[in-house]
């Protein structure tokens, strides 16, 4: 998979004909704040989390109109020659300031601000929000799991669930929310994230028996592997499994069934059957309540598909990309809040920063979204950091930064972050004035 | 965006460490048939829509381990040489047959069957899966909005809230159900889609005033142009839109609020200024549901996103790609039908084909699923065709055979059919014998 094909067609058209218009009206170069944010999270959520940041920043890199596109566009129709040879010019060329990825966020937190004349601006909406909304929607998904999974490590093997490149990048999120692996070998390839996974049900019913495909896949992989243990039977496969693998045998995995009552019955076969240091993996159709609820149970890793790569119910974040302020008639520095007034759908004006507030513990009392960048202050963590500056990017970083950083993201917010049923946003947004629009 | 990249690590880790073991074992040349298909379709929905197959064909082309994908796998770890030896050499030599993309499917259809050796059939399960469970995903949904808004045409403009590349194909999974256009312009220079897409509120709020914005987009795009009308106050800015943009003003959209109500009172007021034939567009978490009840509204047109390329409630297909035959111990061209009887997840063996059966009036009464290729036979249309002949791909088409492929399958199926609410398969599934195992 090349990483060098140009992002600037992943827009939808309107973007361009705004464009258009804009450099007619002369509205093009006026100064811009555009803020990346979610409105409310979605439904039994306590929190959200940021992903795509990096993703966001190499498609940035990629967002040029190379001949293919233009050739196109000019093809399509409907657009000028001034609009066209703008675009082949194009580069963005102004600041964007966002959240660390893996930060928490909550309703209105701007984890995105970008900030350029209008006509760079606005052709950004389609592709930061097409990154952010999916890795995000999985990031927050993906990190619930984790949490109700605790120290028990969790592979990600949802790929087959999704589009081929959303899994790509699914991986990759799960990944950086705590997740110890993925079945993914391109998100392995691409992003150094470990890589697992031993046999499906059709190596056992491709040989003869059972006791066959064991044989074949303990030659093949070592007694260290993970058997398939419920194509027919579970306990004569348990059975077969330590005889072939000895006590030694790394693990048994169960897709299927009730799998709470199974891993009590299994493991106590396993330890009957001398083997108390084989693990055992549970999969098939696993969401954070289910792992939950199998936190008693004498499981070892959990695999997690459909439910990772699509959001455990929310596939997407919901956020928005939006105009909130501009430089006023007649140009200068200054710049003016702007927001619409559409029913059910406000929004704050104004550029804002954030930081998040904690207590005399360390535990985060307050989301603060400030009208200035926020003084230097005791219990006060400013949350933006630079990405782009003066058009270059300056703000890439290795995934494990991310998912370093979201462990400690975690680790700062009130218990009941552990909460997977019926949960709200755990901690306030507060905006320091009033909103002047 | 480059076509040429290799899929071949699209793939889940497993299906390597499976092959390892059959190549030890001997099973790896077995010959093996791989079948993909549905256990039941999402809840209250009477059928789904087969697509992804040209995506796939597109992928299977492009699925070989290259320099870049092997070097990762050496270095990865844990497989042999004689794998990565095989791997490098790798083709698929096999046939393919499946439903004409754009088909409508059923509980048990087998809408995709791969027919070859165990190995070079196994490595092909997450990459088929992948494009077939989204595409598929978003079809399902987007024919049932087509349906709900009947003559009307819905723009697709969910690119925002999902994947970026997921955008691209969802675009063409829309499209090929019976949207009219898109905003997404990759899937535009692609596939062909006609693109659409006038401004956002951000255009509007650009500008000094909402009359500066309309002068602005009406001088660039022209009358026919859609201006959006619910950025400040609807009534007022369809009266500055109809003085500006006279009886010729293409359309106006609204985004907020109910809009069966205001498309009742815009529709009013454009008839009171003389603009009897601009356009109401309505957008703003439409789904069929909505669709449907905006019906009797006076509106012209919709645009589709969130719902769209969520699937709307049900983002993937859940197809699963399972061994249903192999040849027996021995060798020999005998196929012997297998399947697990995992808890829950029943599959039946065995190489099928199916056929849909018609009444007298040419409506469908049932998907017939058979152990032998069909009989030519009046009022039973047979829905396999070869897409993959001795590894060489023959089936690829235009996107517009499997709209029209589409529109047929669904004028075929019962009126039923157009259910939104509490639907259940509209035809049942019928196979022909008992299962064998």
């Amino acid at each position: 998979m090349t990483h060098d094909a140009s992002s600037a067609l992943l827009t939808d058209r309107y973007e361009l004909t705004m464009l258009q218009g804009a450099l007619q009206s002369g509205a093009a170069d006026r100064r811009c704040v555009f803020e990346m944010f979610a409105r409310r999270l979605p439904e039994n959520r306590g929190y959200g989390v940021v992903a795509g940041t990096d993703r966001f920043l190499e498609a940035l890199q990629r967002f040029r109109f190379d001949t293919a596109a233009l050739d196109y566009l000019a093809d399509t129709g409907g657009f000028d020659d001034a609009t066209l040879q703008w675009l082949a010019d194009y580069r963005f060329t102004g600041d964007i300031w966002g959240y660390g990825e893996g930060e928490c966020y909550f309703p209105g937190s701007p984890i995105l601000a970008v900030e350029g004349t209008f006509a760079e601006s606005v052709l950004l909406e389609t592709v930061a929000l097409s990154v952010y909304n999916h890795d995000s929607a999985i990031a927050s998904a993906a990190s619930r799991m984790a949490l109700a999974a605790g120290d028990r490590p969790i592979i990600e093997m949802g790929s087959r669930r999704t589009h081929e490149m959303s899994a790509v990048a699914a991986a990759r999120a799960s990944y950086l929310t705590g997740f110890a692996t993925t079945s993914n070998l391109e998100a392995g390839r691409r992003y150094g994230i470990p890589t697992a996974g031993t046999s499906a049900h059709s190596f056992v019913l491709v040989h003869d028996t059972e006791q066959g495909a064991f044989e074949a896949q303990l030659r093949a992989l070592g007694e260290g592997t993970t058997l398939l243990v419920d194509t027919f039977d579970v306990e004569e496969a348990v059975h077969t499994a330590v005889e072939l693998g000895g006590p030694g045998l790394g693990g048994v995995r169960v897709d299927s069934g009730d799998l709470g009552r199974t891993a009590y019955r299994v493991r106590r076969q396993l330890d009957a059957l001398g083997a108390p240091d084989t693990r055992v993996i549970v999969t098939g159709d696993l969401d954070e309540h289910a792992i939950q609820a199998l936190a008693v149970a004498p499981v070892d890793g959990y695999g997690v598909g459909t439910a990772l790569v699509t959001g455990s119910g929310s596939p997407t974040a919901s956020l928005v990309y939006k105009l909130v302020a501009r430089s006023a008639h007649g140009g200068g520095e200054e710049l003016v809040p702007v927001a619409k007034r559409s029913v059910g759908k406000p929004s704050k004006g104004g550029r804002k920063w954030a930081s998040r507030r904690t207590d005399e513990n360390g535990v985060a009392t307050a989301e603060f979204v400030h009208e200035k960048p926020p003084q230097d202050e005791p219990r006060l963590r400013p949350l933006q950091q630079r990405l782009v500056s003066g058009g270059e990017v300056v703000g890439r970083e290795p995934i494990g930064q991310a998912r370093e950083r979201h462990a400690r993201s975690i680790a700062e917010l009130p218990e009941t972050v552990r909460r997977m049923h019926r949960a709200e946003p755990v901690i306030p947004t507060l905006f320091e004035q009033p909103a002047q629009v």
